[in-house]
């Protein structure tokens, strides 16, 4: 098997392993080197390797995450008792089609101007383990 | 209000939201600075601003925490949307007597030979915020 097919297989498992979970939490480190979770709404896409969030550019996490810094993004099902942790590296994305792509109404609870929201940014997560 | 009574409301309150959580992720950092999950059984006695939980003192996490690295507890209790983060340092405790008062035999699943078992090893985890 080529080291291509074991990522894919395991791109794979991960995404099955998601499905379904919509909340996320979010540990990221802060200038004083504390860790700090938060809890975040997973869009339900398919997955590919990276893990999408709806975020506020001004928010204490984006500050955060600058650089690409290490994160951490688990799952919890303690009903199934399956716990999901991902270690990887966050970036913040300015990209409004990728908005459109990933927007659900229900965000506006958030972003009342909806995609037009100055501070709408996302958080792309990129899995490395 | 003095300090000390802020910081005794903010013990009683963290007490209540911990109440009836088996289940904490506990998040800490690797050689590689990358952050990793790991669900932990919550020890269910009187909280008092610090976290115990039982660990093989050979497991990864305990080398990852040495020298009271930061680490983050947290809790999802998804059903009723709560989701709490700690953020604290941990320091391994080999202390027969604490953990006597914490066993469960239900733990046997994890240290067949209980309390003697040489391996067994308690987490505490001083909360910081």
């Amino acid at each position: 098997m080529t080291e291509k097919t074991e990522q894919t297989d395991d791109v794979a498992k991960l995404a099955k392993l998601i499905e379904g979970q919509k909340v996320a939490m979010l540990v990221t480190e802060d200038d004083t080197g504390a860790l700090r979770a938060r809890p975040m709404w997973t869009q339900q896409v398919q997955f590919d390797g990276r893990l999408w969030f709806f975020t506020s550019d001004d928010s204490g996490k984006v500050h955060e995450v600058e650089g690409g810094k290490h994160v951490n993004v688990s799952y919890v099902d303690a009903q199934h008792d399956r716990y999901l942790s991902i270690s990887g590296r966050a970036v913040l994305v300015k990209d409004k089609q990728k908005a459109e792509q990933l927007w659900n109404p229900l965000y506006k609870a958030w972003f009342p101007e909806g995609l037009n929201d100055p501070k709408l940014a996302l958080l792309r997560i990129d899995v490395e383990k």
